[in-house]
């Protein structure tokens, strides 16, 4: 397995574009296009949120029959909480029908930014020739044009062997705020030329995003607008992976290897994050358990200030330990930070040890942390993947529509 | 029912101190002695969380017969998560019993600061003889030594009549940081010369704290040494409480009524707070639902920072309800802003409807704000309170142990 460029357009048949039509008030790209040569199994998983932006709606309609060819996107407005919401996220698939081949039935849309503000078509529609022309080997276009409070585009795409033959799978995604995914992260999407039936592409997919994007926090805020969907085109011309077995399992490894490296980068780029976190959790009675503590741990309002300080606070790791819901013997506890500067040790049995505070500041001082939590009480382990909270995050927040 | 001055000390026979001894490197106040004359019946409720500060343990085993005599308390180390924190905190009773006529098993003792810190018995057996001499009528003294990165002294008393008899009742709280109560807030010590046995009492706490200190939260983080303890000593001389009925409701009222008082100074004083955020639900269809969803609204760490930024972005308030794991119909959600500068609606029937924003600024431009949730569903309604999110709250939090 191993890493290639291209992102959403590195595997066969697929293109895609990013422009700027308008919806944003500055020229920063708004409107994004991934197209499949070739009509493509298609799978997505949605926030659990009971608020749900109208093109999530649209999207679960058009995949109900486990195809589909498109996708259009737009950031600057989530489109949620409209009240002709379902109308304007149709009215996308059927401009994508207007000025391509693609079925507007086949078309999955998404949309991202502020919740309850009118969305208008009229921007898009004035954008659509543009946006067509420019399909090709864009996928930065793409990825450019779905973010929104995002610093750095979220890109990668990965190539391996399956059933003989050369397969490759690419991702584009956006996080920043209100990410807390309760079932896939903000917008997620994922290309492969692979060939596998919809119900092992859903099947797959369900299993990848419980170790990856819903293991990640920013915020605590579950979005209304999440999503997450695969392309599958078989342009690969491996053996179609209808049933569980080897191939499918090689065609899980490739999608979770880049849900996990799309999860830390979305975690890295938590809105106003100068760090990311990792809290690696073993020793647990339960995966469960080992999930509930490492995301109690990600999510600590205090914890995060204190890596975003580099300050070896460990009592705050302990209080979040105690407070996951999980069960725990305190008193077998043990505690490190890691990072590139070395690794410190700060508890042990569940109380103090003495430490260089000189040290764990050089380590706390690096860009990626670990928490690492050894309970001692079992064999289960889990990582849950977030970010110090800093001012920048109250400065973006305190003033996000503006 | 009137608000009176004294605090603790309002009610018959109990006095208060609280001086600098030492545990803190500032010369600011950090330890507190509250004593009643006659024995008193107690009762406790104390943090859920699994890591449990060791004075807890002390405190419950103390009042396990229901009654005390006398609340001995530090700030500036929780003696949590310490090899040897049940000796000293057994060690801080033994100190108030050589010092005054109090047995050390009648003593309820507390800790707050630091976690993970060694205590040492020193400064505070250094500090006693000052602290006996200082008690009198001076509840705020001991209010300010419980103190952390509180910046107002949380202290009230009320007044009122109970079976003939004027009856007292007093209380102070610390709050601030690590607040997110699960059984009770931070730390809450309350006085009162009522007679009511110590099962009533207990009885009247559990109850109490359910709508009150049980809905505040500062940053989700549920503290290691949450407790808040009750003082009842029957100098009033009414008759005493051992059964529901009129008394128990008149004392239940006055108990809810300060709880309440001291859960919305807690909330304002959160770490770094500019605002008191209060969420009313109401038309919810049941109460569990209706607490889900203002906790949920109260929580939304974006919807703290436009808060802060007096931005109403209500979108951020309909996405909390949506995760809050609540049944809600999100299509008859109303929602409006209001405080002392008036009200503007912001959303009808789940949807965003015309303001002003000009209008909104001033609305939320207000130290204390109400976002009142309306969920057309049903008769249940609740309050939470919460604060919001600042950049003084990272600052404060980025590097708080040195």
């Amino acid at each position: 397995m191993i890493y290639i460029d291209g992102g959403v357009c590195a595997p066969k048949g697929f293109l895609a574009s990013g422009i700027s039509c308008g919806i944003r008030k500055s020229n920063k790209k708004d409107l994004a296009l991934i197209v499949s040569q070739k009509k493509a199994a298609a799978a997505g998983v949605y926030t659990k949120n009971l608020v749900k932006g109208a093109p999530i709606i649209v999207t679960q309609k058009n995949i109900a029959d486990g195809y589909a060819r498109a996708i259009i996107v737009n950031s600057g407005n989530a489109n949620t909480c409209n009240a002709n919401g379902i109308e304007i996220a149709e009215g996308m698939c059927r401009l994508v029908e207007s000025f391509t081949d693609v079925n507007s039935s086949d078309v999955i849309v998404a949309s991202t930014g502020v919740i309850g503000q009118k969305l208008s078509l009229e921007p898009i529609e004035r954008g659509m020739p543009s946006l067509v022309e420019g399909l090709g080997d864009n996928s930065i276009d793409a990825a450019t044009a779905i973010m929104t409070t995002d610093t750095a585009i979220k890109e990668v795409a990965l190539e391996f062997c399956l059933g003989g033959k050369q397969v490759r799978i690419g991702a584009i995604a956006k996080g920043s705020g209100m990410i807390h995914p309760d079932m896939a992260t903000m917008l997620v999407f994922v290309t492969t030329d692979a060939a596998i039936s919809p119900e092992m592409l859903q099947k797959a997919l369900t299993d990848t995003i419980q170790d990856t994007f819903n293991m990640i926090s920013i915020d605590r805020d579950t979005s209304t607008n999440d999503t997450m969907v695969v392309l599958a085109n078989g342009m690969a011309e491996n053996a179609c992976i209808v049933s569980e077995g080897e191939d499918f399992e090689v065609f899980k490894a490739a999608l979770t290897e880049i849900s996990l490296k799309l999860s830390r980068l979305v975690a890295k780029d938590g809105e106003g994050a100068t760090k990311l976190l990792e809290c690696t959790v073993s020793g647990a009675k339960s995966k469960e358990d080992a999930k509930k503590i490492a995301k109690s741990v990600i999510c600590s309002t205090l914890l995060k200030c204190a890596m975003f300080g580099s300050d070896a606070n460990w009592g705050r790791v302990l209080c979040a330990i105690g407070y996951s819901g999980a069960q725990v013997d305190v008193n077998k506890v043990a505690v490190s930070f890691k990072s590139e500067a070395g690794e410190v040790s700060v508890c042990s049995n569940g109380g103090g040890i003495d430490f260089s505070e000189e040290k764990a500041k050089e380590v706390l001082s690096c860009g990626e942390i670990i928490i690492d939590v050894s309970l001692g009480d079992g064999e289960a382990c889990a990582t849950a993947f977030g970010c110090d909270l800093t001012y920048d995050y109250v400065k973006i927040n305190g003033d996000y529509r503006s």
